[in-house]
C-alpha cells in the first residue's frame, strides 16, 4: 500500500507489529490508552543492592527472547550497554531485543552479538554513523530494526507497543534503594529524560551506577519506587566520550551565510520576538544560528520563553544572560550543559514524553515556535531524510527531528545545497524521516525554498531581500552543479522500519544492492 | 468473617468493592499490575485555558455517578472543593463520588450536598474533626465512606480500584498549558504530592489556579502532558486557613514528660544515631519530641539521613542546621515548611506513592527508622485508633499513620493515658486504624508499654531507668483513675469502611446508636 507520504509500505512486515501506514502528521491522534505495568512489592527490610550485573540478570529472570532497554545520555562514552550485553551473551542468552534510545560507535560489540544471534532486534531513536548502523544496513540483524523518534519511543512504551522486560538505567548518582540522577557524579551526563518511560513501564528496572551515594540521593530524577535493583560497577562510561568539551560554531563562510539567511528568514516571519521559544541541534551551522539569534535578542532586548531539546552551551549562555526564562532539557550535549543542569533550577529536565510524545495531553514541542533542523536529503515535497545516506546506509535516526517539525510553528532545514557530488534537494529522498507537510522552509547557500503550504510565510517575505527560490528550481540548480541524481538500488530485504512519531510506518529501509 | 486484626467484617458491603479482609500487615503484597489510563491527544495549537469551572465540567463530560478528585494541601483554607462542587450541584449533577485526599471543616457545604444526593460517596485519607465527618457518622452519605491511608490512596488509584473521572487540582502556580507547582504563588501550600497519582491516572485532569504564570511555570511539579484543562479563578484558598503560622511545642509538663520519655526510649533502642531517619506529626507532643531529638543530635554531633512526612518548621530548622541531609515532603504543615520547599533543593517533594504505597518497589516509609504517632485509643494488642472518638464519631483518618507504622523500624505512640474521663488504653479500640503488629511501643505519663513482639526492644531497655510497664497493667492503672471503659453502642449501618494501606478491610465504622 502507498502511505500518505507516498511510500510503498508492505501490508505485513516479518517480525514487526501490525503495519499501520502513515496517514498524515496529525491524523493518528484522538483517545489513547496507556498500558499496564507489572510491579513487584518490596517489603521493609528488603535490599536492592546486587554485587554484579550477572546477579541482576538472574534476579530479573532475564532470558531468551526478552526486550532489554537502555538510555543513551552517556553517548559515545557509554559502557552500560556493552557491560550488560557482554554479561547476557556470556550466559548464553539469545534472541534479545535491545531497545536503546541511541546507538553510538562505542557499541560496536553489538555487531558480533547480532552475528551470533544474541541480539536479533534493535529499536532506537538516535544513531551516530558507525559499525552498528552499518551492520543493520547490511542485514546482520535477524529482525528489522525499528527507528522511532524521541517522542515516538515513550509513546510506544506508554501504549504497550514497546514492552520492556528489563530496563538497565545507567545512573551517574544512585543510592542503595534506587533513587538516582544523571547530573551529579564522576560520570555525570545530564538529565536521564529518555529513561523515564522505561522506569515507569518496564517489568524490571535495574540501576547501574559507578557512584553510589548515601541514601537519599539528591536531587532525585528517577525515584526508588520504580527501581527493583541497584548494581554498582567500576565505570558506567568514559567521560571523554560522554561529552564534547564545548561545541563550536562553524567558521565556514558558506555555512555562516546559510545561518545568516536562516536568521533573517525567522526574523522576517516574526519568530524572533518576546516570548519566543527555540530549538537547534548541535551542528556547527545550527549553533551559528543560535549565536546570531542571541545577538539580535541582546540588541533588541528580547526575552524568550524557553530553549528546548538537546541542550548545548549556547543555550546555557542565553539562559544565564536572561535571554530565555527557562531551558527544557532532554539531553546534555556538552560540559556546560551538564554543569548548568546540575545547579540552575531554571534549566529543567523533562521526560521524553513531556518533550515530544504526540499521544499525551500536549508535549513541549507543541509550544515550540522555531526549530532549526538538518537534513541528509530533502525532496521537492519537503520530505526530509536524516536516516540514510544517499548510498542507502543508515547513519542516523529521527531523534527529535520529526517531533519538533510537527510541533513547532516554524521548522527550518539548514543545509548546503550540494555536498561532494551530491545534490541534497532531490525528487525523492532515499528514506523519509520527517514528512514535508511539517517542514516550512529549507535554507541553502543558493537560496531559500519555502513550503508552498505556508502562504503566510511567502507573504511575509515577499518584500524582503531574502533569496527566495522555488524548491524545484533549487533542485535544478543543484543538479546543474553536480549532475542529475539517482537513488541507490536496493534489495527487497527490509532492514529497518521507520516509524513516524505516532507509530505509523512512514518508510522502510531496504538493504542496498 | 473475622479478619487478622480480630474484627468482624461482612463478606459483602453495599456500594463497596469486593471485600478482602485484612490478613496481616505484610501478607497482601507480591506482584501487582498498575492499571491503564485514558488520554486524549492534544495537537499543536489547541488551547487548555477555560474561562470557568462550568466550562471545565462541560468539556470533561462530568455527569451523574462520576468520581471527582481533589487534594488537600490547601487544608482548612481550601476553596477548590467548594467552588467545583457548587458548580456541579448548580448544574443538577447527582450521585458524585468525591475522592479527596483530606477533608476539613471548611468543606461544610458538602453536608447539604450529601443530604441532596449530589454527593453520595466520599473517599478520603485525612479528616479534621468537623461537620463533614459528623454528617458521615450520622449516616447522611448514601454509600459508605472509604477511609484510606496516604499510601493506600495512590495504591488504589494506581491499581484501578479508585478510578477518577475528573481530577481537579488546586494549583498555586500554573501556566496556560498546565505545568504547575504548589510552592509558589499567593496561595502557595507546598508540594502537591497527593495529587500526583490523580494526574497520572484520571481520565480528565483540570488545573484550578489563582496564579496564572507565563509559560513555562518553573519549577514544574505536575507537568503539562498530564493536564487537559486550566481554569483561572479568583482564589483557590484562604492563606489563613492554608497554614498555621508556626506550630508550637507543648508547654504542658505532663506532655513534656511523655516527650522526654519517648526520646529516652528511642535513644535506648539505638535509633538516635548517625544516618537516622525520623518522622513526627505536628502535635505539640510530637514537636516536643522533635525538639528534644534535635538537642541530642546537636550535642552528639549526629547527622541524620532524612526527615519525612508532613513537614513542619522544626524539621526545616534541623535541615538548615545540617542535622538532616534531606527532607522528604508530602505536605507542608506551616509557613516555614512552604518557604523551605520553595527554595531548598535538599527539601524534596515526593509523591504519595513514593512516600507510602505498599504495592510499589519500595516506598520511603520502608527506609524510616523512627516515627512518633498519636492515638485516640490503643488496645492491649497495640491496635491503634485515630479515626473515631470513643463516642464512635469520626474525627480523623489514617493519613500516614498505618503506613509509617508498617514501614518504620520503630513506631512509638505518644499519648496521655487518660483524657477527661477516658482511659486511652482499652481492651478493644472502637475502630482499628493501625494494626498492633506494626506498633512497637506506647509512651504515657504513667509508663511505657512495649509490644511483646519486640523482644529486642525489651532487652535493650531492661537495664535503663525507663518506666516500662505491661500494657495490661497500664490499662488497669488508667481505669483505676477514670473508671472502667466500655465501647459505644452502634447500629448495623456501616457508614465508613476502613481500608488498610494494602486495600484490605481492617475495620468498619458503624453509625452510633
Amino acid at each position: 500500500m502507498i502511505n500518505k507520504a507516498g511510500r510503498e509500505i508492505p501490508q505485513f512486515i516479518d517480525d514487526y507489529k501490525d503495519v499501520s501506514p502513515y496517514a498524515g502528521a496529525f491524523e493518528s491522534l484522538g483517545e489513547r490508552i496507556k498500558t499496564t505495568a507489572k510491579i513487584k512489592s518490596f517489603v521493609p527490610g528488603s535490599k536492592k543492592l546486587l554485587a554484579t550485573i550477572d546477579e541482576a540478570i538472574e534476579k530479573t529472570g532475564l532470558k531468551d527472547g526478552m526486550t532489554v532497554s537502555f538510555h543513551h545520555h552517556l553517548r559515545n562514552g557509554d559502557q552500560v550497554v556493552n557491560l550488560v550485553m557482554a554479561a547476557i551473551a556470556a550466559k548464553g542468552i539469545k534472541d534479545i531485543h535491545i531497545a536503546v534510545s541511541g546507538i553510538f560507535a562505542v557499541h560496536e560489540p553489538l555487531v558480533k552479538m547480532m552475528e551470533d544471534g544474541v541480539v536479533t532486534k534493535v529499536t532506537t531513536s538516535t544513531f551516530n554513523p558507525g559499525p552498528v548502523a552499518k551492520a543493520i544496513t547490511a542485514g546482520k540483524l535477524k529482525k528489522p530494526a525499528v527507528l522511532m523518534s524521541h517522542g515516538g519511543r515513550p509513546r510506544a512504551i506508554e501504549c504497550g507497543e514497546l514492552h520492556i522486560d528489563v530496563a538497565f538505567i545507567g545512573a551517574p548518582s544512585c543510592d542503595e534503594y534506587g533513587n538516582m540522577n544523571g547530573t551529579h557524579g564522576k560520570s555525570a551526563c545530564g538529565f536521564l529524560s529518555y529513561a523515564y518511560a522505561d522506569a515507569m513501564y518496564a517489568n524490571n528496572v535495574v540501576a547501574v551506577t559507578d557512584t553510589l551515594v548515601p541514601y537519599p540521593c539528591c536531587p532525585i530524577e528517577i525515584s526508588q519506587e520504580k527501581v527493583d535493583f541497584v548494581v554498582q560497577v567500576e565505570s558506567i562510561g568514559d567521560p571523554k566520550g560522554i561529552v564534547s568539551g564545548t561545541l563550536t560554531i562553524t567558521d565556514d563562510p558558506i555555512r555562516l551565510k546559510i545561518a545568516d539567511d536562516t536568521i533573517k528568514l525567522a526574523d522576517a516571519a516574526g519568530y524572533i520576538k518576546n516570548g519566543m521559544s527555540f530549538q537547534t541541534g548541535a551542528s556547527s551551522t545550527a549553533l551559528a544560528v543560535a549565536a546570531g539569534v542571541r545577538e539580535i535578542m541582546k540588541e533588541r532586548k528580547i526575552v524568550g520563553s524557553f530553549g528546548l531539546g538537546g541542550i548545548h552551551s549556547y543555550f546555557v549562555k542565553m539562559l544565564e544572560e536572561g535571554l530565555f526564562k527557562n531551558l527544557f532539557d532532554t539531553q546534555c550535549f556538552d560540559i556546560e550543559a551538564i554543569r548548568s543542569a546540575a545547579k540552575n533550577e531554571k534549566h529543567m529536565g523533562i521526560s521524553g514524553s513531556q518533550y515530544a510524545n504526540p499521544h499525551n495531553r500536549g508535549s513541549v514541542v507543541n509550544n515550540l515556535d522555531l526549530v532549526i533542523l538538518g537534513a541528509t536529503e530533502i525532496d521537492t515535497d519537503f520530505n526530509v531524510n536524516v536516516i540514510t545516506g544517499t548510498n542507502g546506509v543508515i547513519m542516523g535516526a529521527s531523534g527529535g527531528h520529526s517531533d519538533c517539525a510537527a510541533g513547532s510553528k516554524m521548522a527550518i532545514i539548514v543545509t548546503n545545497l550540494t555536498r561532494k557530488n551530491f545534490c541534497i534537494v532531490r525528487d525523492k529522498v532515499t528514506t523519509i524521516t520527517t514528512p514535508g507537510e511539517t517542514i516550512d522552509a529549507v535554507v541553502t547557500e543558493y537560496g531559500i525554498a519555502i513550503n508552498p503550504r505556508r502562504k503566510d510565510l511567502l507573504e511575509a517575505v515577499k518584500n524582503s531581500d531574502l533569496p527566495i527560490i522555488d524548491i524545484h528550481d533549487l533542485k535544478t540548480l543543484g543538479e546543474s552543479l553536480v549532475g542529475e541524481q539517482t537513488n541507490c538500488q536496493v534489495t527487497d530485504k527490509i532492514v529497518a522500519v521507520v516509524e513516524y512519531r505516532d507509530g505509523t510506518v512512514i518508510d522502510t529501509v531496504k538493504m542496498p544492492l
